[in-house]
């Protein structure tokens, strides 16, 4: 019988908001799958070892799928992880794949969710912390409450995103665009704070669009609110 | 020195989606907080004791909060709560208040929250999985990839929400317009999947829009994403 894929969540970087099911699939498993170079020093496996120590014994596996804009040099990549996977799969063995945040939000792992489906394997994913609640509870704010909306919205492209939207805007990967963004977020009149590497040793909580660096990093998080009257 | 309030999502049902966290202060701590009339039939209570059996010697104080429409009442219960919250705190002791979910989205615990920081009581939030992203995961499928928006709608009013959204449209608490929104569904082409009881014994997965009964219960929460070209 072919093993199964479990697409696991690790939260945004404090190994306490790892969940109870992911710390059980890490140990229940031999065979943890990590996005990056070095099985050790990719990100999912220094937040994920502090809370399951046992993590360093695993057989652990490499994937690494550079950041592309070209998709036909990605799909390589991604044929090439897939090939790696399911050679396990067909071992019998499952696989547990470790992925910063949710892995249902802007994962990596969705791309390669699919091709194993298309191949025939069984995936099932694990919730984590996602980021755009964590960054809201290090503010200790709420995203939003009662009637309001919340639009998670990626900046991935040179096209400014829309604020013309009711209740919470979250801005996600903005990093390059610093500058438009927060010309943006100015002339939007919301009210704007912002978590940079939350979770993470290096975290930075902004408290206003002024404290906001325009050279701040990949994993800043900005929550605008509609301001109130 | 006066206590500190943490408040607590426990994820939307499966015990296992508890994070470390939330288990930790939950052992650390005397008293808990819970949303509803008779502690041990909460919700709240019922999902963490599964993971936490300790709960039940604890200290457990059940805050009923009636889902009011008229805010003047409403406000009576709040004040209230914190009544009771705040001679727990003055004792010294830390309240772990437990809610389904995640504590900032769509939390009623919110509301206590603004009025004890007001008071000067100090609160910190503590990450759950929220049931938007474990519908995500029940489902199988991402919420979004790369460059796509997600916006989360809650229906709370008559006045329906506006699917004209690039991306997934998450739709929550509809049950009361669930005809009206299903209209709004099948004029938006969207491809339409729900998990109502997300977690919970009785779950139940809907992968189109024809599925979705009209009686479907409070807990009900629709993906509505772009149809795929």
């Amino acid at each position: 019988m072919k093993g199964m894929v479990y697409g696991v969540g690790v939260g945004p970087g404090d190994p306490e908001d790892m969940t109870l099911k992911a710390v059980r699939l890490i140990r229940d498993n031999e065979v943890i799958a990590l996005p990056g170079k070095e099985p050790k020093e990719t990100v999912a496996y220094r937040i994920a070892v502090q809370a399951v120590p046992e993590l360093a014994d695993k057989m652990l596996m490499a994937l690494d799928i550079p950041m592309l804009k070209d998709f036909d040099k990605l799909a390589v990549y991604h044929r090439e992880a897939c090939d790696r996977l399911e050679a396990i799969l067909d071992s019998g063995r499952h696989v547990v794949y470790l992925t910063l945040g949710d892995p249902t939000l802007y994962c990596s792992f969705s791309y390669l969710q699919h091709i194993l489906e298309e191949d025939g394997y069984e995936v099932k994913l694990v919730n984590g912390v996602s980021s755009v609640f964590a960054a809201a509870a290090r503010l200790g704010e709420p995203l939003a409450e009662w009637g309001e909306s919340v639009h998670i919205l990626p900046q991935t492209y040179k096209k400014a995103v829309s604020l013309d939207q009711n209740g919470t805007c979250v801005l996600m990967k903005s990093c390059k665009y610093m500058d438009t963004v927060k010309a943006m977020l100015r002339e939007s009149g919301r009210r704007v704070t912002a978590v940079e590497n939350c979770g993470m040793p290096n975290e930075k909580v902004y408290r206003s669009l002024e404290e906001i660096p325009d050279d701040a990093g990949y994993y800043t998080l900005i929550i605008a609110k509609e301001a109130r009257s």
